[in-house]
């Protein structure tokens, strides 16, 4: 069956970007270009991630399509059809990856975090993670793992160091 | 100079504990007998930890004697005097560590998170950090690192994998 992954960095206090959405003190973390992001993304042919992310991420790539030879899904309750790069969706993200688990494909890519991450966790619906830790603290900002209901154990699999970059690699415990 | 160092366990959530300051989930994840724990111990003198911490870990060890070859501070506005094993200090974490730099003596252990960390890296007065991040995550619970305006760069050492703990080693970032 198609996996479901994520696929992200955050600081080692947890946040994937600043209030401001901001990502400067990412790309200001020396490592990334060491990370094996393409291998990844070669992988998948699908994102979802909330619209929030969707317009920052545009924001950031200055306004560039999103992953062109992607299927983008962007989650929101207010917007819908399609741009350039993306479909909305009004549906939560547990019944989008339940619908498209049904659906042949590749891998599948929770992009972003937040409510996204934790509603998927859980149910459960996480297969592997690739989380980049930076060795910068942020003091505040947008948090991958909000709080929530979801005590889950994961499995470690691997941890490999990228210059200012801790990626640790888990998988769904199985069992 | 005596290094000032944290050395902690925390889920990939950030949580030090659970809301009940349990930590049952760190004892059930493999990995802690092969973290070099011992190692750290022999290096430090002294301990710092605010009184919560002191309480809970003491209640955790079934009220036997905290660390009894060390010299262990407890940060409490409202207890003064020695216990058995600890000496409470009416003081803030930045003026005690400041304090104690001024005196010989080992390295020093920031034991426990929250406002006592937050408060001394907002001075930039921790030397090193050993973070073991276990593959659990909690959903809520007391953090290691609570919002706060201390944004800083450190220098990420080594990553180290015991079993189901990625261990990240940093240094204060100098210059």
């Amino acid at each position: 069956m198609r996996q479901v992954q994520f696929y992200g960095a955050i600081s080692l206090d947890g946040y994937l970007a600043t209030p401001q959405h901001d990502l400067q003190w990412l790309f200001d973390t020396a490592g990334g270009d060491e990370a094996n992001t393409n291998q990844f993304l070669k992988q998948v042919d699908t994102t979802i991630m909330g619209r929030k992310t969707y317009e920052v991420t545009k924001k950031t790539m200055g306004n560039e399509l999103l992953f062109p030879d992607k299927m983008n899904y962007v989650l929101s309750r207010t917007h819908e059809g399609q741009t350039g790069d993306a479909t909305y969706v009004n549906q939560s993200p547990v019944d989008l990856v339940r619908h498209l688990q049904t659906l042949s494909g590749s891998n599948i890519w929770i992009v972003g975090g937040g409510q996204v991450v934790t509603d998927l966790v859980a149910e459960n619906l996480i297969d592997e993670w690739w989380i980049q830790v930076a060795s910068v603290l942020l003091g505040k900002g947008i948090r991958l793992f909000p709080e929530g209901n979801y005590m889950t154990r994961l499995d470690l699999m691997e941890v490999v160091r990228y210059d200012q970059l801790a990626e640790l690699h888990f998988k769904r415990k199985l069992g």
